[in-house]
């Protein structure tokens, strides 16, 4: 008699909010459930409204459910340990797998919230069949995940595909991760409020103060200026793309991707961030054969990503 | 009754010297042979030398024999083809294994040769039992080669990890490659004895001059002045060192090694390069998880990396 199909619980941890979903062995969600994860409140409030979360989608799982979790990185993807990642100050090693496992008594396997969203990307979305491909999550951050020959690139401990945090320009601004000159620290929406904020310091006339109404400027006020005309914003964004456009090229010429598939908030801005760069591409590669067939597409899964991935974990 | 055991012949197409070597299946060096490269001479003159080499060696090798050869980057590794190498100019496209094949009537192929000097290291030499490392070659060029997860990173075309055109800095200077601030443009031979060019020629005071007797300065010359004190030459032996540092950063974010293992003649600078690169490495990525049980070694084969990969390319 064949065993009952194990179910899945999926668990995406992200910035704002922490979300669970219980899939079926073909991937397919049945129930969900959301709640706001305030990371600031330490990692003890935030995993045990994780297991709240998992106990209120499990009911109808059945007896035998897997547990996938994606989380900030970097993980230690082998342990399903959270180290000292950049956006959860006082996080510093914390074993969410062992912790999860001991107070669920179930199977959990944890991985890096952009890894897995590439794994569910090429599962479930654009990039299906394709066996070499790169995934950039733009928003406050850069993260990324590699498939390489059809499989995630994990390295000797689990922490690779950082792609925010390759150096495009070794003394530029400070980064996030202590380091200068990061992809992220001059392409995430961080580094666009932060040349706002500096173009405004510096006197420059912009729309952008108007729309921001006294408030800080966002990257989004930064693309909502830009599509309007805006000379300072649509320089800032010219320049982001630039920085995008070499971390492409390191990226292409490491990997040789077949795809590469962009997603995030940021993204959204395609025509001024992602376009310019596509575009600038074939110039700047060593050799022509990089970009033949190479494309690059936007996300498909959206905000479930990562939850399509953490349930790619098992299946 | 078995087989009789594949005799293999390595060829590797150096800058200067073309080697072949017969190896039997246990990669043991039977006999080897070697003639000038003369690249400049054009593809026809240079992969007829090749023929005549690898007949040369032949002789010895029984009826079963296969072809493994390593040549400059890069390559699409499946079709064995040479795509417009920036250090062989007039080189373009070229099939190089089916014209091997179809003279030789043997089995062929074909890698670029920092991939297989990785795969000779990881088979044969400093990275024996270690399955994710990275292989750099510095030289007149840098070049790269990877394994994650004990396997070739090879990308869709075969064109993978060209580790010397990683974006380190995005104004910087013009590269080999026609792009500007690649890791090649700032800490190989080539950046270090432009920095001395750009230091003499601006009038700075260093025993550089000397050395070189009339000549052009080369990193070997900036080498052995900084080992005797000169300022001007550990300033640049400094710099090229901060741009390996930042390289690595980059490369160990996005593959997490276990292992990196740095060859080439400037490698020999070991004290002055490749030391205090790794003596910054923890101090700049972005979790210490990525430099524990990280180690940095020289390479152990020498010139032979490539000709045992191109070996390794049949085992």
């Amino acid at each position: 008699m064949p065993s009952p199909q194990p179910f899945i619980i999926a668990v995406d941890m992200g910035g704002t909010q922490l979300r669970a979903a219980l899939a079926d062995a073909q991937g397919a969600i049945l129930k969900r459930c959301a709640v706001p994860t305030r990371a600031e409140e330490g990692a003890e409030a935030v995993i045990q409204r994780m297991v709240d979360a998992i106990s209120a989608v499990a009911a109808d799982g059945g007896s035998e459910i897997r547990v996938g979790v994606g989380a900030p990185g970097p993980i230690d993807h082998r342990s399903g340990t959270i180290l000292q990642p950049p956006h959860l100050p006082g996080w510093d090693a914390v074993p969410l797998r062992s912790i999860l496992e001991s107070r669920l008594d179930l199977p959990v396997r944890v991985g890096n919230d952009a890894n897995l969203a590439a794994l569910g990307e090429q599962r479930f979305g654009a990039g299906k069949g394709i066996d070499n491909l790169i995934y950039i999550t733009v928003s406050t951050g850069i993260g990324g995940g590699i498939i390489n020959d059809g499989k995630l690139v994990l390295g000797e401990r689990g922490l690779a595909a950082e792609a925010g945090h390759i150096v495009i320009e070794r003394d530029g601004p400070l980064c996030s991760c202590g380091q200068r000159g990061c992809l992220e620290a001059l392409a995430s929406g961080t580094a666009i409020a932060r040349m706002a904020r500096e173009a405004t310091a510096s006197g420059r006339e912009t729309s952008m103060v108007a729309f921001a109404a006294g408030k800080e400027i966002t990257a989004e006020i930064v693309t909502g200026a830009a599509r309007e005309g805006d000379e300072v914003a649509l320089e800032i964004m010219a320049e982001a793309s630039r920085a995008l456009a070499a971390g492409i090229v390191t990226l292409v010429h490491v990997f040789n991707p077949r795809r590469i598939i962009i997603g995030g908030g940021v993204s959204n801005a395609w025509d001024l961030l992602v376009k310019p760069a596509q575009e600038r591409l074939p110039d700047l590669v060593m050799a022509r054969a990089f970009v033949e067939g190479l494309d690059i597409v936007p996300a498909a899964l959206g905000d479930d990503a990562g939850l399509m991935g953490a349930i790619a974990l098992w299946l």
